[in-house]
């Protein structure tokens, strides 16, 4: 039961009907230009059963209609506004589905919201409810198609760009606008010409008259995201230009409609040799962008994944957040739970992105969120996973909200008051647990090559994709230190950069990723490292089973028995799978190091 | 040029065009039934430039008029008869295109040559050039479809039979005779009962009616191949009942038209749990069939692959072809290179399936080998792989024959003189260079899962396929001795049961299939385990290197350009390859062991 099927209330303005419904009370819904609040936010106060909601805009009374769903009781007035400007959900869906990808790359929750093999989704309505989704958490730019922008997608720009019309006049209707991934040789592959070369006059003209004809057609357009150089996607590499030339060029062309850039910095060789030690992937993105601070236009937003390698369940962040002052920065976070269980385990990712934006929170502008949302009647695989999708948008909002409250706050808008409990004992450190039974200390990269599920520990061992652990008999993880390293720790400032650098300072949970330690290597915590491998891995594993079992305790008649099997079907696997990776990693671990386990348990 | 190409010749008989064309003087085929010659047997004389082929049936005369283009010179009168009558050469191909395996399961040469994505091909006359060229190798049976029968390929046997049988009229004219690959659940999916329990009289209705209208259009029908209760294939273990019934079910069917039932004995389980160590995938054909020695139907024809576990490099002969005197066996061996570097890497494997031959070719009634054959315009993908084709057929026809000599006869039918040395120098030795860069001492799958190309020494290691190293810090190699393993050493009778089973007798190439040693175990040539895969990897990957270069300097004029090119180019793949087979193996290796190299050389 959401706050809009409780009741319907009566609001005292004009609105559309869907201010209006679900609001238990009445609302007072004001706008008033001068009330001395910025763009996008409201005062809030419920007083005597009568809620009051002022806002400078129709943003502001939107987003304080929402609130009004979240209150609970008589309320003080309080003003809220939004961290950042540009709060950002990206799709990776393909108009086509793709032979390798799927629909939805990296999705896990069936087909795309807003394309059908191939055709714009019949369902629009479906699209709007996205957006209200969307809205009620407070996001406000959303791109509609995949970073990896292949022939059909690029075509989005040019002449079936009536369809991202129709879908950004669904989203205009919850004050969001449109972002479209676009090619980086779209003047070629779609204009003909003979070059994309950032710096020729022709490239110049045709991205100008291109985005000139979007803006005609969708007056609010809010920009392109762009995959440059990057995966094999094309980029301004290839005519010896800069990645501030490639962003520029986009930049100018958006400039006069007042639209921007998101240009990300996920630039790395991938195809890496697994001999060379001294190339370092995490190093990549710094190496290649932070000598072009100041360089960028000023609609350009660099979009930086928030740790330096890719979604990992536990990385640092990435220093390029901290090393650019005069770039305009955006973070980008990942709800689809591409290494983090795929939406098949529970992973709350909150506490992970709230460490995330303490640090980096105040240096961008932008929070930009990678989704999980798909065709699935959950809309998200995992309906737990909601939770990740909620989260995103609110912490894009208010990055100090604590996850915990904010578990709280989207399980009593989605479940009655009795499923909460379990909803927390569940869901509040299921992270950490999916840390304990995958990845210890920092390591990534131990899964399935290709579909990145499942434990495969040498999986990317030897592979061009630069992500390494170097375990060997005698110790295992990265040396990145200044030191003896590949430098990567000098990336940062300080006080991270000595932080890292010291066995002593290092973190435990980034040991492996800034250090190479023999498997007797005495932790923070007492414990050796290989210790810490097995302790946590059977913890882990066991913390699944007591999961699985929290679920099976509540009854199916409070969340609704559909609704009840699905969690319960994919706890049964996340309990299968938490096993094979603490028998995995133990085994391969065991058999390396050859100590046995301090408590005698069964290792395979 | 072949030989065929070389000149015209003249016969004294009224043979259609293709037995005249090619050879080089008269030739006086005679065709005698009472000549004492058994069935497909022949004469062969050359004197003062006549060459005389003298046989009882068509079929006898068919094959000396092949050999007669192998002749060089003038030459007595010798007989020659095959070794088994039945020589067949099976086809993993898919009538549609799967969306995994492709046109052609396993296959390296392009598309199938028999099926274009779901229909039968318009190119018959490619089909009758692939019967000569089978025929001319001594190959008289074929099936034309996948083992793996899906939905659209089962239905060969019903209401698309008349493809298969314009695929046997072209077959026909070269004497080879046509067997269908069937689903054991046809009764089901294609009749609508509700079950194919063998014993089940409708069931057996059913299969006598449908095999009834096959030799009805196609009265020379070879039979059926089934692959049943193997890799998720139906069979007849889901109704209680044993591989016998199953076969049987079949061979009562075809015993009315003569026909018979290759029943193949690959069945294992392949859902195992890689933590349990006593399963053992090398025992399983002979622990399910070996008990039904002796219920076998007369038309049942037993089709056992070669080594115990799945056409690796190395493997010792599969024990079920020497424990089952009161059945009827045919071993299969495997020409489409699978793990054997998938026709980019050169391998002549004739020597391989010469030592199979010597130890089970009497006792076996037929020699199957699964095809390496497409629509690439070499047939075979890399046009040395011809080699492996064509020599498939003829010591299936004479095991005893050398396979340095087959060599030679296969390059000089096909290459002008003055390549053939260079042949030599690249194929003899390949299949041993390919052993020595990728598995040594007897280690299988050390491959990529799922496409099996390329080194990945974990990949299946935890994997449910029953194919496991358990390589760790001290050892390697899987224990299957009677006293402390698996027991699969004692499957053997003497004297192969004692010499697997003990370290002192086990051979070299097969140590590592039987017993589980350390690094340091000295081998019967005085290295050391690990330095024997050191020294093996170096040694296989600079033979590589040495066969590209001897590739290289010889003339492209005289195999042709674009052969030479195709050639070129494989073998730079086959040398990338090789290299990270050896660098990948050895730091796998030197990880685990923490051994150096004796001789100083670069491990990663």
């Amino acid at each position: 039961m959401t706050g809009s099927e409780r009741s319907g209330g009566r609001t005292s303005t004009a609105h559309p009907a869907w201010l209006r419904r679900g609001v238990g009370e009445d609302v007072v819904l004001a706008r008033d230009p001068d009330c001395g609040l910025g763009p996008e936010a409201y005062t809030i106060a419920r007083c005597g059963g009568v809620t009051t909601v002022v806002a400078a805009d129709e943003a502001g009374l939107l987003y304080g209609s929402f609130h009004a769903l979240r209150l609970d009781g008589e309320h003080p007035a309080t003003t809220h506004r939004p961290a950042v400007a540009r709060r950002v959900m990206q799709h990776w869906d393909n108009v086509f589905v793709h032979p390798v990808m799927g629909q939805v790359e990296r999705g896990y929750s069936g087909g795309s919201l807003f394309w059908d093999d191939g055709a714009l989704t019949d369902d629009l309505d479906r699209v709007s409810d996205y957006a209200r989704l969307l809205a009620s958490t407070g996001i406000n730019t959303v791109s509609v198609n995949n970073v990896n922008v292949h022939a059909g997608e690029a075509r989005l720009l040019t002449d079936r760009l009536d369809e991202v019309a129709r879908l950004a006049e669904r989203f205009r209707r919850f004050h969001i606008r449109v972002l479209l991934s676009v090619s980086f040789a779209a003047p070629m592959t779609l204009g003909g010409l003979d070059t994309a070369d950032p710096c020729d006059d022709r490239v110049r003209d045709w991205w100008a008259a291109a985005t000139r004809r979007v803006y005609e057609q969708i007056p609010d357009f809010a920009g392109f995201v762009v995959k440059a150089d990057s995966e094999g996607q094309p980029g301004p590499f290839a005519y010896g230009r800069t990645h501030a030339d490639g962003a520029n060029l986009l930049a100018g062309a958006l400039a006069p409609f007042g639209g921007e850039v998101y240009w990300r910095a996920f630039v790395y060789n991938h195809r890496q040799d697994w001999r060379d030690r001294t190339t370092d992937r995490a190093r990549a993105a710094y190496d290649t962008f932070v000598p072009l601070d100041g360089q960028f236009a000023p609609n350009v937003i660099l979009q930086v994944k928030h740790g330096p390698i890719d979604f990992q369940a536990r990385e640092p962040v990435s220093p390029v957040l901290l090393a650019m002052p005069r770039t305009r920065l955006a973070v980008e976070l990942q709800a689809t739970q591409e290494y983090t269980g795929q939406q098949r385990h529970v992973c709350y990712l909150p506490p992970m992105w709230s460490s995330v934006l303490a640090t980096v929170g105040s240096r961008v502008e932008a929070v930009v969120t990678v989704s999980s949302a798909g065709e699935d009647q959950y809309w998200t695989g995992h309906p737990l996973a909601q939770a990740n999708l909620y989260a995103a948008g609110r912490l894009a909002w208010d990055p100090a909200l604590d996850p915990v409250r904010l578990l709280d706050e989207w399980a009593r808008l989605t479940f009655p008051a009795a499923a909460v409990p379990a909803l927390h004992e569940i869901m509040d450190g299921s992270w950490s647990v999916y840390e304990q039974y995958t990845a210890p200390l920092g390591i990534g990269f131990m899964v399935k090559p290709g579909n990145h599920y499942g434990p495969d520990v040498d999986g990317y061992e030897y592979s061009p994709w630069g992500t390494y652990h170097f375990a060997d008999r005698d110790g295992v993880g990265v040396d990145r230190t200044v030191a003896t390293g590949t430098g990567f720790a000098g990336q940062y400032p300080e006080p991270w950069r000595s932080r890292y650098e010291s066995l002593d300072t290092c973190p435990d949970e980034l040991l492996l990723f800034f250090h190479h330690v023999p498997y007797t290597h005495v932790l923070h915590s007492g414990r050796t490292v290989i210790q810490h491998i097995y302790d946590t891995h059977f913890a882990g594993a066991d913390a699944v089973a007591a999961m699985r079992r929290r679920w099976a305790a509540l009854s199916p008649s409070i969340v609704g028995v559909d609704l009840h099997a699905r969690v319960a079907r994919r706890l049964e696997e996340q309990e299968r799978s938490s096993i094979e990776w603490r028998d995995q990693i133990n085994t391969y671990f065991f058999r390396k190091s050859g100590i046995p386990d301090a408590h005698g348990r069964r290792i395979h």
